[in-house]
């Protein structure tokens, strides 16, 4: 395998860390805080291994990636952005361990929000900025991905999204530096909206950037311990809410809509069947608030309207600690903690087209129980799917369910009581960002599990925002076999 | 659709209930107990119920059923199995409610094992073996419907088993009435070698009886509230476990040694895999038993082996409290509690056939990820599967998803705590038995349980043991649409 290109833009990847660190170092100079240095310090070693790597390979990149190595870049530049993107984590005033800034940034590049540092109200701006800012990376190159890369791999179902030009392999890197420029203006009006919506209903400008970024990611990092709940301000949990739906509606609809073709706009099916999903379940849970806690129906409303939608986005924001509510509202944050969004949005966890297609399956095979010489075509958005895209559906949700178990396993096997083991191992792998329990539920914290806990949770964030077999393929004797 | 075919069988079991119910009426007789009565009644409620409908519908026999009539009996034998079951249990000096009643015949029929029942150790003869007997009853009909109707059925890749004679629809009755003969007397003659054990190593006639019963349906229900650790009897451990592995085989096994086909019982893969898996998972568990809580190696082994055969086997026997060896058991023992035997046998759960089919999906789209051309056949004991029969193992599964989601969300609704809903739902729909936590746990029971949750974790039951797709379908609209 030719690793030159794979080297190539992981180079680029590490300059655009660099200039990212930028941005919460002169904000630290600006308020004269120390942590200045640590940052500086990172963007001069990322400059170095960033630069080296794009000097010794450009001469070799004839921009053409083949599978493995389309597959060999992808699993290693969230890899790389992770471990780089931890270093100023690692040697600020937080004073984190390795594994901690590790799990911190891998949290964070991935959009997951699961955070292991305590006392956020008082951490310096600059730290707070750069996890919000990895979290934005990690929206925009999630989205990236899943637009150009996923479809050309067929991983998990997404050439369903496959488009005329992105079935040709050849064509990947120019293809991705092409959308990926549109992708990120149109990221960065929709975090604008958000900030001056946040600052406009009372967060002060810092708080409201730092919300809009890891709001439009999903991704649920907050520079409060207390998370939403610390703004006590009905008007910015109904404002959040409306921005974390943004988040996780397919993104092509903003392209879309950019280009004014509204009609694709209202009748994408995965978007339609979100929103249902979400309306249903926040009724139904708001009226069994409502009924069974005495709550007022509209209070009840907006802090179940908030909740839900933080954990199916897959944000991991929260406005209070819903597992107050008692054993039912427990077991349905943890179902839903499975759902996810849309494809090809910033959220994680299963998503909706993938239920949307298991649901046809799970049909057809009822009409070919009582008609076994039946025809029941399954379509899509108007398309037949082929036989090969139902089976990369299928073994998507099969690797979450044996990663979903492995990992339970193993966070056990680091002495975590059933509930932490069983929700963190969820939230990881579905990048929702809280779990259940007193340890890792919504008003607590990583920070006292085990190191080898958060080792593993790491790796599950990755796996899980890899949508698995991006980098479960790297496993696989056939990618290193000829 | 003409249910005349149907009430007719029913008619058939209704009195095969009656006849079972003769033998705890004996025993309750002998041992003096007023007990006798209440089964005499039974009886008699049965053979007229069942006559009745011999007698009106023998007439219009014609020994076909269409698909649609395999479907309402098959779901409407257990149901009716179950209800006229409970009929002693409800008036019986147990004096259990009629949900207590339903729930235990439920749980009996269906060997799945779950008890509400407490002060068995005091408990009258009759009503000891009457559940055991229900057990049997259970095992055997289970083994019967895997055979013979569940391949001509095409329900989760049972159709992998067909053989020649089982793909006619029109010869449905006949093949049933002639296999289900042989299946029951090789089941007589484990269960009698089983006893026949037991009471050399030490049990009471009674005990071994009613235990060996309930062994070889892999059902787990005991005539001691400890189960197994009432013995406390280390060579009768050893002897369990054995017998239910052997009620966890291919009992096509025990048919082909009938009649010496040794080749086929060595190489069934199915068999293998199983006792392979059984073999890694006991040595790792012991090993670290022995490390983790200082137990001698050899007792280590004796309590996992025995534990863990007895939850993977879906029996549900304990021979000590497994939870109290803390947070890694328990997930471990909750992640097996979805495994199951193998096809064919007298347990539940997923088991072992789907694995290897889901496993080998899983590789061949490994392969065709990095070969999105490359062929990559699927194959199960020589015989190359059809796209069909892997859909029809993958809805199993997804059908299994959904289910204990759907369980758990209802379990939580009735106010029970996380780990008692999530690992009832489990334990429901694989037919184990014992749950989690400290209600229904493997020391607990589920006498406590509001009378909501045991409806439904009954349905569970019920729907785990017709392999779900056999009853989701009666709630389809192609079942019913013409």
């Amino acid at each position: 395998m030719d690793f030159r290109p794979i080297l190539y833009v992981m180079g680029m990847l590490l300059c655009l860390l660099a200039v990212g660190m930028t941005v919460p170092m002169l904000v630290d100079l600006y308020y004269d805080h120390d942590d200045w240095k640590v940052f500086f310090l990172s963007i001069c070693i990322c400059t170095f291994f960033g630069g080296t790597l794009i000097l010794s390979n450009a001469g070799c990149t004839n921009e053409s990636l083949n599978i493995r190595q389309a597959f060999v870049l992808t699993a290693s530049g969230w890899l790389v952005m992770a471990t780089f993107g931890a270093m100023p984590l690692w040697h600020s005033v937080a004073d984190l361990s390795f594994t901690d800034a590790f799990f911190e940034a891998t949290s964070a590049i991935t959009t997951t929000g699961s955070t292991v540092m305590v006392g956020l109200d008082t951490s310096p701006p600059g730290i707070l900025l750069w996890r919000s800012i990895l979290q934005a990376f990690g929206g925009i190159g999630f989205i990236v991905m899943a637009l150009t890369i996923l479809p050309f791999l067929k991983v998990g179902g997404m050439q369903l999204f496959q488009t005329e030009s992105s079935d040709k392999s050849d064509k990947a890197l120019p293809r991705i530096r092409q959308n990926a420029l549109a992708i990120a203006y149109i990221y960065m009006f929709l975090v604008t909206w958000c900030a001056m919506t946040f600052w406009f209903c009372g967060m002060t400008g810092f708080d409201a950037l730092n919300h809009a970024m890891t709001s439009i990611a999903t991704g649920g990092l907050s520079t409060h311990d207390a998370s939403f709940a610390f703004f006590k301000n009905p008007l910015l949990e109904w404002t959040g809410t409306f921005f974390m739906i943004l988040g996780a509606l397919p993104f092509v609809l903003f392209i879309r809509m950019g280009k004014g073709e509204w009609k694709h706009v209202f009748h994408n099916s995965q978007a339609r069947a979100f929103l249902k999903f979400l309306a249903i379940t926040i009724v139904l849970l708001s009226a069994w608030l409502s009924i069974a806690h005495g709550r007022p129906f509209g209070e009840a409303l907006r802090s179940v309207s908030f909740n839900v939608v933080s954990v199916v986005t897959t944000t991991g924001f929260m406005s209070e600690d819903y597992t107050l509510w008692g054993p039912f509202a427990v077991g349905v944050f943890f179902i839903l903690t499975f759902v996810g969004g849309c494809t090809g949005s910033t959220s994680g966890g299963t998503k909706i087209m993938r239920f949307q297609v298991m649901w046809s399956v799970f049909k057809r095979q009822m009409f070919r129980l009582v008609h076994p010489h039946g025809v029941f075509p399954i379509t899509y958005e108007g398309k037949s799917v082929s036989e090969e895209t139902l089976f990369s559906v299928i073994v998507y949700i099969f690797a979450l369910l044996l990663s979903f178990a492995a990992l339970s396993i193993i966070l056990a096997f680091f002495g975590l009581d059933l509930i932490t083991s069983v929700s963190g191992a969820a939230t990881a792998l579905t990048n929702v960002g809280p779990g259940l329990g007193p340890i890792i539920g919504p008003a607590g914290n990583f920070s006292t599990l085990p190191d080898g806990a958060k080792w593993a949770l790491s790796f599950g964030m990755v796996l899980g925002r890899l949508e698995l077999l991006t980098l479960l393929v790297l496993f696989s004797p056939y990618l290193w076999r000829r």
